[in-house]
């Protein structure tokens, strides 16, 4: 609120009826807490921090990359001396947020009270022990970025420039901690990168190593998509599921596998819907704007053309 | 500028020209002012300002729903304390904004100078006493993002997460300022929207209960847009304009209603155009990437199949 | 990592295995270095910062509409101070940022290191001077996106709302950078505004004046495009490159002519792809979703039912 | 660190020893926790931090005087909302800090580590529920130090201007955490006002209502000094202790009464030294600079030439 | 506030017993209000802001002395465009604060509501006008420091480091706006310096030019001295009032002339007190710790020991 | 400036006559250079910067001390970390102003031109080398006082609030940048630690280990001051020179021995003064308020008693 500080030409005598909007804005808390359940939750937060898992994120991807996203006056002399004492400060502090999570999905289940911390600290721990592997991962993912885009210059433009590249950083991030039983944080960390680059990954979607988005504005990948290695995706590509199955009482089943897979060193072209747990064949090419549902052989070449001429 | 307050190793001989470009940015302000009547304009600040809207904006948030989007040290006991100090501040700022906006447009009409206090007065009283309302709208449309999307684990996560959720909580907010008589700030608030989440809503569009967008990226709804309650919508959905009609001196005419009527219980898939002040009929279904330029009855079940036979 | 400083919950004994962690980072980095031949690299930052390349490109752009985008207290009689503090400043920072990017690229090059500072100087005193003619051009810019959108209330509207006219103005900065030989720095110029709007516009495309993106999320613009005058692009339209053809070792041949190029008073609507080296004659339209990859005439008028006619 | 990131032009090849440095304060702080019989401390911070307890005091003092020293934007509409929000705020970030002394305090005497929650709670909420009668002090004090400068012009001017009213605020915080157990906090709260305002007022010292520092620069009050109502004093009047009694040990004893008492309706004028367990009876006046280690008759007048004539 | 936000170990059900608290605050202010005749003040704001005036005057102490105490960045070339832009900022600013004061005064002398604005633009065009003089007389003032302490090894390590020369810097300015009819403001001005220093200037002394203050912590001038050029202070010199006379009811008399008036060329050494309205003859010395409430003629040499051998 | 860019109420047509206050600037800071030689001097800042030292202060301060002045979030694991990371920004960015100082002195010794990188590299690297003895000092600095006073309840309690502690750090930081060339900074660090606690050591002076000020406020200790071992001032106490001697141009005579030698094992009592090059002999007790301009014995006990007796 402090940049709200400032003087203002009202009027102070201006009277906004604070009291009654206050009332009935309690008023509709209290019915949204009535109706979940959550009559007995006295206390403070219980859900983690957009923000402070914004800030978690930014610290360890300069502690992976800290030459180049660490910050402007770090020397190769300080290198681990930086490393160390940021993941130290974000690794507490992602404790704390994964506690939040733990605790808040316990209530929400009806599950009694108790002590998260053992899971917790093995989440965090877990994290931090994976980051020189994703650290791999993700030097192989910028160099096929640099051979898959004519336009790249260096690897270090790739990694400083292309919107795909930070969108695997946070995912390859996000899916740790998804995998691991923090899917809220997760999801977290990957509606960031989807804000900032257009890509939306869920974080529970498998992807294999050498993995390049290009432009990638508007693409979709869904939570039991499944992804090989050296795979190639342009902007707006969808790999979706279809329609939902309801289930008796009208409500959408939830968890089954349901997205697409998607083989080895396959290319899919901009604009490319794929939909559903159908499989794409390792060295397939999926052309531009291209509306698929269902499996293609390895070696394939599936074109718009290729698909209108097959009902005709 | 703070921040580019740091030591440059710039020698500090070197002339940029300064003068001249100062210069000659100063002619073309001039010659800007002159195209557009503006030369009698002396003195400060004219227009409302983005920052500022911003945190206005991100203020009302945090006291619509305090515990989960106000500041994380928030506690059940202070609740109502912060959600008045906070609205009060922000209301205050908004009078500003909103008198900075009545004083624009009267200005660029040529209307003679006037106190546009009590209009600004009432608008901001407006706003105010809406808020209560609009956080039952979307607590509606909470439920309905938790009910559609099979991925959802908790009215919580749809609530922290979900970009369709944010856009709708800023196109509430700015509709009802576009409502009210303060067009540009809402339009303002739409933008920052777009921005963080890729969802292009004009704040015109009136918009029902129950509102759900998954995903989201390259969603656009235009002005004049009418949509139901209950109604899905997907990634890269268009409810636009056709082609405008150009008046006798060729320019674009400008207000009248264009754009499609969605009704209750719709769902519209990915990549969907609807052009036009077409009607889709409650309960239908318009299927991926389906370009529409006609109404379609209620429940429908519109594919791109099911157009592509029609013409063969 | 000021934010991360609060008192955390973890139990202080906790051991992340730091050590081991740092230990295995830095072997992740040595792996890179000696990959890419920069084992000889000693020393501190050698690539630009995003972050200051963002703060000298608001800082610029603030003074060039120093009433609109500027500070909200400017006042007429100090806009040319203003204006010539925040410029030199800004244009300090930046030479700092060439010199950066000039030293890299040789060292990448494996050039002999030598002293970059008069072809620094010579790129930021261009970019300064250019400063008057680009704010014309986006004049002109602001006035084309007035006209062609019936929703746009006032020029001023546009500029501070219109994401379309951020990205141009982002573009002749980042094109001006990318023309006199900071390509790298372009780049980071182009993706910020990329991130803010969700449009891709390469910096080395070339873009006549009159230029207007509406919606925008989506568009595509690839790096050899040519635009021509009085170009109106709808949102989620690519003009991009076919597949890339490999050379004999099967890298993608970087550099050559590869994307569209648009005659003056062309409109391309929604969705739109046009790939490869084709050219869209002047005063064409092009339809909605249309899937183009071969040039047409002048006066043209392609849509995709004329398209689909076509085979059949 | 953060204003430290600026790019730097030193050579950074150069070689600061940093392994050895860092190696050699580490050996520093080992031989510092051997020293002092800490080696078995593992884990985190230990103490209470300046840095919070200034912004939990700034906040505290807003909270008491919300329309002089609160927030700029403050109205009379929300003054009680921010009262309310703000307390709950500082009391919580309060309870951690006082958390911390209690532990450190028995972690130092080697106590068993035990729970010290509910002694904690009881210090904050004692410190919440004394403000109202401390604000109704300080009113009083106001008044009295608009009564004794003929410079002041009005109540106003006394708060925002004079340092003796921010000695005063600060010391009756001070003093009350001081008399409920939080003596380290007490303390960090005196040298904030000592540091900003030059008077050193230790927080155990009982001082009267309607007390008034003029000036101030100097002034120094001892942990055991007791001061009636309506004292005044002015600039370096030391009220302090003689020479300190060593034991056998040859350490200073610590702890009892020995400062002097002040009664009611004394003034002590600039540079006036009193030392000792000596008492000033009421109503009598103490010269400047006057050096006196015995005690006065109520209503004295004691001036430097009325001392200097007794030994002649 | 925004330091405060971070999440605390409280057990959030305790309860501070906020609505009592808050209830009795409000009773205080209450009370303060009805017995100061504020029971009709509706509305906000009304007294200048602290944090705004040290901004201000920061702003334009970095105007007076660009290179040295403006930004870091500052070159020749834009030395001009920085001063004017901040200038311009700084002394709206100020206008808004002296706005403030005048309508505070007359509220409280009970004077009928008038709009101030003519007289408040008066102050600040002469604090503007002003500016070059002041700076004119300040480097007067530095060159006396460089000349009167033989540590100094520069006169810009006099301007950087010499608290004296802080001191008058802000005296200067504070007295400009006390003689121009915005005491509390300049009182503000005065306390900020006085809190940096220790050296407690009134704004309503005169003080004549090249004028230094050595160390100076400790020392006092009243409101009404006056003090003649060349004059050379020591630390913890006082330039004070006797006794203040009361009268009649008991009220001390305020506003006549009772402080020292010290003419040209005097040397008044560290700890001398000189009381009431005495002359100190022009080139004279006073030394430490003289006591002195009697006039001195021209050309004396006061010290401890001369004065010790008159009485005896 | 940024705090000043709220909204102002001025009237924006309101002319402060800029252009002629800044012209008038302008030529008084041409006179200034005109008069001091320094009208080549073209180009950007040639001094050190105030804001940057205390931040680089600040860092070294939290890199000796860690976990009690560090920040708050550190632990025992990440300590060194911490350390090696803080050391390295904190010399760099030290490395920057050490280059400034020493061009800077060259200039106005009108020397040639040259490059002082080896100088400034040197007198940085001693810098970092003594920090582990600098910390082992200050330790037994820590260990004095908590042993002087008999209010000390810890030693954690002397480091986190004592105002003679906070003094003596800095001073041990800026007598090692005094002693191997960098003065100016040097007072920079010095008159950071007197505006904070009212204590003014200049950087010159020489003090021995176990050295402790208690209160403080007020004390000054000259440039060519030698205290010993085991030293224990009050408030108010000077260390000073007596009047200068001037030459015969009438400037005073710079850089001689001027100040007391205080030997091992002194006590000097609150507002005591000594002047010029005088021996206080070991183990002596200097009381309270003496004014002393001879050398004592060792083992002397000087109060002001014993001194008016001696004349009479």
């Amino acid at each position: 609120m402090a940049r709200l500080n400032h003087y203002s030409k009202a009027d102070h005598a201006i009277d906004w009826q604070l009291d009654s909007v206050v009332h009935e804005l309690r008023g509709a808390r209290e019915q949204w807490r009535a109706d979940h359940g959550r009559t007995n939750e006295s206390g403070g937060r219980s859900l983690p921090s957009r923000e402070i898992i914004n800030e978690v994120v930014d610290a360890v991807i300069g502690a992976v990359f800290p030459m180049r996203l660490g910050p402007s006056n770090l020397r190769h002399h300080s290198e681990d001396y930086f490393v160390g004492y940021t993941l130290d400060a974000a690794l507490n502090a992602l404790l704390d947020q994964v506690l939040l999570e733990l605790d808040h999905t316990a209530m929400r289940r009806g599950e009694a009270p108790e002590d998260h911390s053992d899971q917790a600290v093995a989440i965090v721990r877990d994290f931090g022990a994976m980051l020189p592997t994703i650290r791999h991962w993700l030097d192989i993912d910028i160099m096929a970025a640099y051979r898959g885009d004519p336009a790249a210059r260096s690897v270090d433009e790739v990694l400083l420039c292309y919107p795909g590249i930070t969108a695997i950083i946070y995912h390859r991030l996000a899916h740790q901690l998804y995998s691991t039983g923090a899917p809220l944080l997760a999801r977290m960390v990957s509606e960031a990168a989807h804000s900032a680059t257009g890509i939306d990954i869920h974080p529970g979607a498998s992807i294999g190593s050498g993995f390049f988005i290009d432009h990638g504005t508007g693409v979709v990948i869904g939570e039991t998509a499944i992804i090989g290695d050296r795979v190639r995706i342009y902007q707006a590509v969808t790999l979706g599921a279809k329609r939902f199955p309801a289930d008796e009482s009208g409500q959408l089943e939830k968890g089954h596998a349901r997205h697409p897979i998607v083989e080895n060193d396959v290319v899919i072209y901009a604009g490319a819907t794929i939909l559903g747990r159908v499989t794409i064949g390792h060295d397939s090419i999926i052309g531009g704007n291209v509306w698929l549902t269902r499996s293609v052989e390895p070696h394939s070449n599936v074109s718009q053309a290729s698909l209108q001429k097959s009902p005709c």
